[in-house]
């Protein structure tokens, strides 16, 4: 949540940590707009972080925890870079790959996801910044 | 061609380049192993370096040129950067999203895909990487 929020105001407030054996290696936040990076989705940031940090790409033994459901690309990521669990908040029903749209890594699949975990939070954010662009637009 | 023999000896050997209004704006190579990124994939190196170029991530009126047919995780990345249109050489059997092994970017969907184009000299370039690979071990 406090990475999701440093995407405001200009990105979509979504933010991404991730724990290896335990510890924070990598949080990241949205930063397309601010970096005009069409990858710059908050877990492919802390992916590349991440990998920096362990000098190996392959990110077995880690957790990522993200405010929003995986879109198709980085689930695609999430997994050629052999994370071990994802814990999402809130659902994605438009672009979610974690079964809601997509099912590049499903609920039941080979790689463990959970979601729904401070849903309310993570999506009252989200909405909160749509609700304000429509408002200005 | 040129841009995927620039990944060896590390790397897989696959290039991408990028046209805006038939001019190229950006080419890259497959440096996963070189730069420890779980997405450093050419097409993903190639649509950042783009962006960055026409200093927008929505990268309309471009078309990618890529050696190998791309994977679920480059797929959603060129689909999301809302480029136009897709040709690659070698098709993927086993990761290829272009209707291959997955249907991220479909022969017929609505983003324009045109597989096998110098076929031959892109997948021999893979095959013969592969073979010293499989040697050396």
């Amino acid at each position: 949540m406090v990475a999701a929020r440093q995407a405001l105001p200009l990105d979509v407030p979504v933010g991404a940590v991730l724990l290896h054996q335990g510890q924070v290696i990598a949080q990241a936040y949205n930063r397309r707009e601010l970096d005009c990076d069409p990858v710059g989705h908050a877990e492919i940031l802390a992916l590349r972080a991440a990998a920096q940090k362990l000098e190996r790409w392959r990110l077995t033994e880690t957790i990522l925890y993200v405010t929003l459901e995986p879109c198709p690309m980085c689930a695609a990521a999430i997994q050629q870079a052999r994370v071990q669990q994802v814990i999402f908040g809130a659902y994605d029903p438009l672009m979610g790959a974690c079964g809601s749209q997509f099912n590049i890594l499903p609920p039941s699949g080979p790689l463990p996801v959970l979601g729904g975990i401070l849903e309310q939070e993570c999506s009252g954010l989200l909405k909160a910044f749509f609700q304000e662009k429509r408002e200005k637009a």
